[in-house]
């Protein structure tokens, strides 16, 4: 076998595309019966969408709450492995399920569109990295993952290392009205990533105006330490 | 102390030797007893072995297993930490017991050898790896580790990102006729990695085409992310 | 938003420093008493100091535990994510409380100055790394993180891979008579990091003789696996 028979132009059904952050989109039309027993996810789906980031967790995951909303499909999996390619933080490895695949590869096409949109906002630099997001409205992903409020705003701040995190948080609880719905660190919550995270729910101009608050502090103290972040997506708060 | 007066030949009694994957091989010829009693490996053995990669675990598990099989020596712990030098997945620490230091230093020098050969199905690309591992007759190491039948073939895939692991594994399944060993998810029995892990016991060639299948797939996924893989071992399968 | 518009030169009162190993200090004057209440460190302090690092544990903690004690301030809590940038080990996140900001501050600062000394014992190859700490006099945060006696001399060792750390272990438990304090691995008490972890409180020049033997095997043992250790530190044992 030689790895380079195989082509870059992947013709496989199960395969729906890639994007930003080493994330791949995958359906899986008919799951094998005893692999699905082994899956804790239920048995109600044989129709799954696999969605699976190296680096990001948030902006990804607002992105599927959006295609799960826009679709006929269902969260059943969320985990965020402790990755980032040897930076401080997550990736993730979602699984959702539809009684259609055309639904599933609908939403996981739908993901990977949207996260090119919502996985803007990560800041990584030689030092450390930071993550944000925002939702207008949040929707089963963002609930299952952060506990958001449903229908309400939801906003996200992740701050690595730790000890950025800590005083984003703070500042952003300073900045508005708004109600914690999770609260992480290398030892709470988290896959022992060296962050500290914070979500909120709220109304809209609050939330944002908290995340901004916690995105301008953080990149004080980030770009203290010495070197300027690299943006590989396009911030859009 | 000036670190380069130590010679990169080293001739401590508990040296064995390195191989490929950040992977070095020692004996302990009297482990210290108030040592021994905080290992949680029993006091039956003061002979051990140790055995230690940064990157890879199913190919140097199958070489352990070969090793304990054909030596004196017995597996005392098998653990594998979040590792891969900043990729996804796991490296591993293993320690053998023995009556007899020569056994044990046999069974590490064995092992060493094997790993050459088994860490051979390991593909890493700019995006993530994929690992396999086959053996026509799994021991105790395979056992211990992945809850493999004894005395029956065994096969392992590892993907990351996780997503493709589970396409992996759920083509594996619709290849042939195997038993699941062990399933694991960066929430579920890994130690935190962006990995889905399956592991396969039954008969030969039943095994060995559910791992090709599952290798053929997942590299056609893997590629499809952007670049193709290194290769750090030679594939034996 | 232009992050080439923020300065490195940073000027929120937040900020007390950064040193090597990607470690930053921080304060915070007021918590937030709703984030305060998530944090599981009571809620006696409001004035917070926050120490932090990408890479590292024992050297900072040493740093830690002196400034605690030359300082009116109290360790409340300690973490060590899976970090190192890449590497097999932890980072750390601390948070200090105080009734006055001033001491808090002081804390940090003296914290960072330290860590300049005592996380000169740190030695990363191509291949793996070393980290050893002493401490004549062991203080509240060595007891809070490695169960160290009060008042006596405390050393600390970790290898990596984790067959490294063991028989640096095993060396420096037949060097001298120490107490063990902690003994952790990738399943025990890590952040599943790939390391084996010893730490000694007892008389000075047992627990030094200990930790020296330790780094000459380590080191040798680190050597052969091809390359040399870069120091990113200055060593003072």
């Amino acid at each position: 076998m030689n790895v380079k028979d195989i082509s870059t132009h992947c013709t496989r059904t199960e395969f729906v595309g890639t994007t930003v952050l080493d994330t791949i989109g995958l359906v899986i039309s008919g799951i094998d019966d005893t692999l699905l027993q082994k899956m804790n996810i239920g048995t109600k789906y044989h129709a799954l969408g696999l969605f699976s980031s190296r680096t990001g967790a948030a902006g990804q995951l607002t992105a599927i709450d959006d295609a799960v909303k826009a679709t006929n499909t269902e969260i059943l999996s969320i985990e965020l492995p402790r990755d980032t390619k040897g930076w401080g933080g997550h990736g993730n490895y979602i699984v959702l399920g539809g009684n259609d695949i055309s639904d599933v590869r609908h939403a996981v096409q739908l993901a990977l569109e949207l996260t090119e949109k919502y996985a803007g906002e990560l800041y990584i630099s030689e030092s450390g990295h930071l993550e944000f997001a925002y939702s207008a409205s949040a929707g089963p992903a963002l609930q299952k993952a952060f506990h958001a409020e449903p229908g309400e705003a939801f906003g996200f701040m992740a701050g690595s290392p730790a000890a950025i995190g800590l005083v984003m948080a703070d500042t952003a609880m300073k900045a508005s009205s708004v109600k914690i719905t999770s609260y992480m660190t290398p030892d709470m919550g988290t896959a022992h990533s060296n962050e500290v995270i914070l979500s909120l729910s709220g109304d809209a101009s609050a939330v944002k105006e908290a995340v901004l608050n916690a995105r301008q502090i953080g990149l004080e103290l980030l770009i203290a330490m010495g070197s300027y972040p690299e943006i590989p997506g396009t911030p859009y708060l």
